[in-house]
Formats: C-alpha cells, structure tokens, sequence
C-alpha cells in the first residue's frame, strides 16, 4: 500500500534516476504529476513526442525527458534514458510502500498446521488452511483466503478475498488484487448419454494445480483456473489486468502483458513477452508465440509466430486487418460500383452483337 | 433489500403514480407483473407498441397505459406519462426497501479511529479500517471492506465481499454489489530492460484514488482502478453492470449507463448520459462524447462526438456499420461477380483485338 | 475437493469402466495424465484421431481407446465406447472427493432461524441469514454467504467468498465457485427527466429471485442477477464457466455450456443443450434454440434456430460466416479488382465511341 507523499530536493532525485539535472538541485519537490495536472513544485515525465504540446505548457517545476531534449525557460529538466521508468520510480521514492504489522490477527483462522513465517502478516478473518504455507513478509488482507497445502512465497499481498485454492504454489513478490480467484475447477465435463438419471455432462475431476511464478501481478476478479492433471503456470514477471480468465492448462510464460477482459482457453501457450490488449479470446490448444502482440478484442483461432501483430476476429497480421477494416467500410460502395461496372459491361456486349 | 410484497387499492396506485384511473378505484391489487406472466390481482405496464399483443391478451387486473391508450373492456387502466417509470414507482411501493438494524455485529472488525456514524450497519465479518469514515444509515453487509482512510456516504449499500480500498472515496446513496472491487491498483507498468534480475515490467504505484459520486450503482465483480495519480471518477447517477472494467484516471460522466462486460482503458473519458452497451471496449486516452451510444461488442478506438451512435469493431457510425454488415454478408456472391465480369470484359477484349 | 492420486491394478480399472482390457490385469497404475504428459504407470486416453502422433508416442502404461483400436505393443489399452467420459471416472476414481466434518464452525455467523442440516457444514466466517437453509452434505467455504430466506440444497459446494442473496433457491449437487454472486440486482432502471434532484434513472426494484436446479456449476466470479419480478432460472445440469453474465429474467435450459466471458441479456432465454463458446454475447428479449450452438466472441442479435449454429458479430449462420470471413482477407484484393476492370471498361467504351 502506497502511503501519502514526501518532499525531495531536485538534486536527490535526479541522483535516483541517475540522470542529468538542469535546474538547481537544491529545489523542493513535493509531488508527481502529468504534465497537464502538474502543479508547480511538482515533477513530471515527457516521453512521447505526441505530448510536445503538454510538455511546452506544464506548469510543473521539473521534468524528466529524454536525453536529447533541449534545456528549456523556466522549468528544470532531469535528462534520463527512459523518463516513464524514471518516473515510476519517483513515485516509489515519493510514496515508499508501507507494511502492517506482522503477526496473526486473533480473528483469522490459521490452521495449527499451517505454517506461517515470523515476519508475514494474516489479518482479520484471513483464513489459512491445514498444510498452507505463507513466506516472509507477505500480507493476507482480510477476507484473503490460502488452501488446503497451498504455498505463498515471501513478500506477497493477498488483498481482500483473493482466494488461492487447495495446493496451488504462490511465488514471491506476488500481488493478487481483490477477489481474484486462484486455483478454482477448470471447466472440463465429459457428454454422457447415459447418465443414471438420464444425459448429463460428467464432471472430469480437476486435480491438477495452479503454479504462479514471482513477480507475477493478478487483477481483481481475475481467474486462473486449475489444470485438470498438471499445473496451469503463469511465468515470471508477468501481469494480468482485471476481470481476466486464464483456462485449465494454460502456460502463460514470463514478462506478458494480459489486458483486462481477455481470456485464454484451455491447454493453450502464451509465450514471453506477448501482449494481449483488452477483451482478446485466444482459443484453446494453440500457441501465441514470444513477443507477440495481439490487438484490443481480437480472436485468435490459430497460432501466432513469434514476434508477429494480429488483430480481429479471427484474427489475421495487423496490417492485413488495417488494410481489410480500412475496406469494409467501402463495402457498400464497392457493391454499387460493381453493379454499374455489369450494367457498362452488359451494354458493351450488346452493342457488340448489335 | 426489498421486502415481501403488499397489498394495494387501485385508486392509491393511481394517486401514488399521479396517474388518471380508467376503472374502479376500491380494486385490490395484490403484485406486479409482466403483462405476459400477470395474473388476476396483478398490475402490468405497456408502454411500447411492440407489445401490443401481450396487452390485448394480459390477464393483469389493471395496466399502467401511455396518456393516449383507449379504455378496455375487462381490464383497468392508470394513464400516466411514463408507463415504465410508474411501473418502477410502485414496484418500490409494493416493496419497500427494509434495512438491517443500525450498529456494528461484535464479529465485525472496526479499527477504534474509524468514524460510523451511529444509524450506519456493519454487519458480521464486515472491516472497517483505520480512519475511515462510513456514513448515516448506511449498510456494511458481511464480508464488506472499506480501506484505511477511505470513506463511504450516507445511505449507501455495501453487498457481501465488496472492496473499497484505501482512500477511496464513495458519495451517498451508492450502491455496491457483490464482489465489486473499488480502488484496485490500476495496470501500470515500465518496461525496464536493465532490472536487477534482468528484463521487467517495473510496477509503477498507484498512488490516487476512485471516487465515486452520489447515486451510483457498482455491477458484481465489477471493478474500478485507482489513478496512478490524481482520481478515476464515476460521476452523479451513472449505472454500472456486472463485470464492468474501469481502468486508471477514467472520467465518466454522470447519468450514464455502462452494460455488463464493458470495460474503459486508461485515461479515457466517457461523458454525460452515455450508453455503452454490453461488452464494449474504449481505448485509452480517447472522449466519449455526451449522450452517445455505443452499439454491443463494438470497440471504441477513437473520439465519438457528443450525441453519436457507433458500433462495430473498430467503432464507426451505426449507419454505415449496418450498410457494412449487410454488405459482408454480400461479400463472398460479389468476388463471384467480380470474377464473372473479368471474365466478360477479357471476352470482349480478344473479340476487340480479333 | 479431490485428494492425492492412490494406485489401482488395470484389472479393476477395466472393470470400473466397463471396458474391454488388451493387457495384464494385475498391472499396477499410479496415476493419469495426456498422452504427450503421461509417463510410464499413468493412463492415458485416446479419443480423438487427431491426436494418433501423440498415441504412438506415448509412454503412458495404458491407455483408454475406442472399440474399434487395434492392440499395440508395449501398451496396455481398455477398450470403452467413450474414452473421455471413461477418462473422467478414472480421475474420480484416483482422485476420490473429499469433505470436511460436518458441523458449525464457531466461527461462521448462522441466525438462529436459519436450518442447517446436520450432515452440512458451515465453515470459519461463513454467513447463514435469517430464515435460510442449508441442505444435507452441502459444504459452506469461509466467507460463503447465504442470504435471507435463501435456500441451497443438497450436496452443494459454495467455495470462499460465494454469494447466493436473500430468497434465491439452489439446488442439489451445485457448485458455486470463489466469488461467484447469485441473484445480485438485474441492471434496470426507468429514465426519469423530473426527479427531485434534476434527472434521474430510477431504480427499479429488482423483487424476483434466480433459481438454479440441480447439477449446477458456477463458474468463478459468474454473476447471475435476480428477476425484476418473477424468476432468472439456470436449468438442469448447465454448465457455468468463469466471468460469465446471466441477466435479470433469463431463462437456460437444463445441460447448456456458456464459456467463460460470455454474457445472455436480460429475458433472453437459452434452450436445452446449447454451447455459448467464450465471450459470446447475447442480446435480451430473443430464444437462442435447443442444440444451437454459438462461436466464440459472437454477437447474437436474433433469435437462433434449434439446432443452428452461427458465428460473428452479428451472428450469421456459421457457414455464411466462414465464407465472409475468407472473403474479408481478400477486400482489398477486390477493391484492386475492380478498379483496374473499371479501367478496362472505360478502354473498351472510348474505342467502341472512337
């Protein structure tokens, strides 16, 4: 949990990004803003040409760019080689996280066999079941829920009612946003015509587990289902949005971008460092390979090479998909060119018989 | 929660929906209803033609009918200007809202400086933390969080396991179903190649806050992001579905109404008295404008003026896209045609040459 | 909750399935997995020709196959009619459910109204409201909650954080994973240009309730809303996936499958044995038949027939929508096309006249 803000000496701060101040380092800092919110006294970040405008308008005190940009009138400039990263950590520096207390809250229910590490926090009505392990540092906030033989890693934050079911493995530095469910039935049911009491879809047991690596972020109401037999992973330093679905048997590998909405299906494979945009359905059994990028809303019903841009539904290579949006509003026209073109062509005909 | 139904005179409905009665005021009417599942005792509503039939074959005992409706034989009417909007008045008559008993369940967990209000509820299992504030009449239902330093309005609804996070701020009359999670860190990360451990997405904190205006309503596991700085706002009136996104420094406007599994990116604007229909996508950093609609399953990926009506993926007038759609259907019989006529044009080409 | 794998000998493993053995009966068998996963001891299953590679391949000890597979070498097979289904069994076989103690635990919060059946169990910080009841062998997880004058059957499992509001009905044999939330208010509101405070969308009161039957699974954080009057019904043995959206007043028959995302408006109804593959959507008001089944991502505007199947946004016949979808890819080809035939025709027209 971030805590309210500091004030730093532009001089520090430009030490903490290890950039290159122009501006008088004894200057007070009291916040961080973008440039069309900030306020004098304030840092902000320019790094995208597109925000020229903003940035010759900020009314913030300094601001961190790139490091070619030209010194500037009335504003302090902190030269870096990647101002959005400089930025997020000032924020960090402004707003340094801040722990509760550890210890277990008379009001949780920690099984006795549980194990829970000296420095890791369990707070009111978190529940902790027989076998469970939970690291150090990490924090169950209330409500958060650690199955039967599960395993958190150190310094994770469970927020209100994340819940990671029975023997699912948790690893460290783990961030699981409220009610984000980990480890619940994948959805597998086998057609039986002959039920006892008549057709029904027989539920295959899903007794496999779910295993997140560190540096894994989960959003809120985002769902990463057990795999039937095995384990459904999410890779090293990947994050997930909110409201995200991720199948029985998925891999998801490291360093992915999942963006709210988006679902995966079963037994399908995200590589390294794919990016799926918002509301994007990949289908089960295939694989999105590394790098990869996937536009806002598509559907990917086969496999994409590694490095390549998709985008629609089905989706096709993002430039095919420009080109074909780009045409499909010159449909209707397209069809009225096409009956005129019959009509000359039919004239032509005739009169050639004629 | 509404309560069991009551009983009521024709002639008190009419008054209480300032309504002009066509039948015997001394009625008893017992429920409500559709005018197809209406029975004897039963009040029913007709208010769009396209139900003409249900209407003239209804067996509800009485009908809310528009100003120009002609009197039926066998059935009373109650004239009024909005039907739909009468039909609500007395569902909220024929069950009125009742509310737990105000105090804290001994099981809940208050921190000692939270402030609630004495006629506020906190039911069992709810928490409530440090310098928070919870409002008169409000209701913590169990399993309810409100975060330190976050506060909740007067006569406000708080359903089993909604999250209100730190500093949050949410108005009066607001309403949070199930699950719905407020104030989640928003999806903000800063590629940095060079981390400690190698390649990462550096989490950028986010340090602002949601605020939500007066009278809104927050769908189940719906789920809206705090600012990396400054607020995401949900303004006066506006409806949330289930499942809705809201993504970091969104602005929506008041009085609009947001359908499940729609969700907004970063920075973006939605503005007064919007309709985006079911499952949805806006791009960050783009406007919505006033009163503008926004068709089921479109993708929103540029500005939409004040008052436009768009759909498809990418979004684009709702007209075109209906020429579009009924054009792709045309699609494969024009490639035919197309392939046809080259074939004619070559033919009259050769005789030409010939 | 399934247990750890015990061993079981391919003789009875046979029998259990009612399959025909090619092999030693007195093998030993330690566990299941997929062809590809499976290592020597496991089963495996072999049901679909696609996947022959794979068969061959296999290390697996035995592996369940159709009636009419011939015998391999150096690989036990069962022969059954169904090898998933029998699959299925297997791992509830190895894989025996387990359930707590029955009882209350000192923790949960059960009015004293409430019905608990003695063989059920309740529970640390699970919620049993007034009047409500709990069926024989049904499992409460912590933090599930039971509303006013709910009622859930038998033999049901409600996982961590469950929501079923005041007087919905579930039936025997349901699941309802993490978060999940039955019978939240459907999302209606009656426009109101005069309210007391300026303009308005009054809250209708959502007075009916959902009922799910027997064999119900819910998926996590699927939200299924109350009626506005009346009933939102789940049938018989339907399947819920994750994040899925049922509206107020829908209606789905017994043994349908919706996929994870996928979302049914308001009063529309969903026959018997219908797939919504993932992030379908379905507008309100329309009947999408018996056996129909729906693509991914679809947009179902209009009613579907029994039996159909349709794909895209909006939903065509699937066949219509695999013939448009591959002539979309070639639009701009086309556009080409016709404009180099135009000039062609022009040629051929200014000779003709020259």
């Amino acid at each position: 949990m971030p805590s309210a803000p500091s004030a730093h000496r532009l001089g520090d701060i430009a030490a903490h990004v290890r950039g290159e101040l122009l501006g008088d380092p004894g200057l007070l800092v009291h916040g961080l803003n973008g440039l069309e919110e900030a306020a004098s006294g304030d840092v902000s970040f320019y790094g995208n040409p597109r925000y020229r405008k903003q940035f010759e308008a900020t009314r913030a005190s300094a601001v961190l760019v790139g490091m070619d940009t030209q010194a500037r009138d009335g504003v302090a400039l902190v030269r870096v080689h990647n101002p959005h990263l400089a930025y997020a950590k000032l924020l960090a520096l402004f707003h340094p996280a801040t722990r509760p207390e550890a210890g277990i809250h008379p009001s949780a229910h920690v099984h006795p066999s549980a194990v829970i590490h000296p420095e890791a926090t369990v707070r009111a009505g978190a529940v902790v079941e027989k076998g469970a392990h939970v690291g150090a540092r990490s924090v169950l906030h209330p409500g958060a829920y650690v199955g039967e033989d599960a395993r958190v890693g150190d310094d994770c934050v469970l927020y209100p009612h994340a819940t990671v079911r029975e023997r699912c493995v948790v690893g460290s530095r783990v961030i699981l946003h409220a009610s984000s469910v980990v480890g619940a039935d994948g959805f597998g049911f086998a057609f039986n015509a002959e039920g006892e009491d008549g057709p029904e879809h027989f539920k295959i047991p899903q007794v496999g587990i779910v295993r997140i690596e560190d540096d894994v972020e989960v959003g809120a109401c985002t769902c990463i289902d057990r795999a039937t037999v095995g384990e459904t992973v999410v890779g090293r330093g990947t994050k997930l949005d909110n409201l995200v679905q991720i199948a029985h048997n998925v891999r998801v590998g490291p360093l992915s971008l999942i963006c709210a909405q988006a679902g995966v299906s079963g037994s399908a494979e995200v590589g390294t460092g794919v990016v799926l945009a918002g509301q994007v359905g990949v289908v089960g059994h295939i694989r999105v390979g590394d790098l990869a990028k996937v536009g806002a809303q598509s559907g990917v019903a086969h496999d994409v090479a590694d490095g390549q841009i998709v985008s629609g539904s089905p989706a096709i290579p993002h430039r095919d998909w420009l080109r074909a949006s780009a045409a499909s509003g010159q449909m209707a026209d397209l069809l009225k060119e096409v009956r005129a073109l019959r009509r000359r062509v039919e004239t032509l005909e005739k009169e050639k018989g004629g």
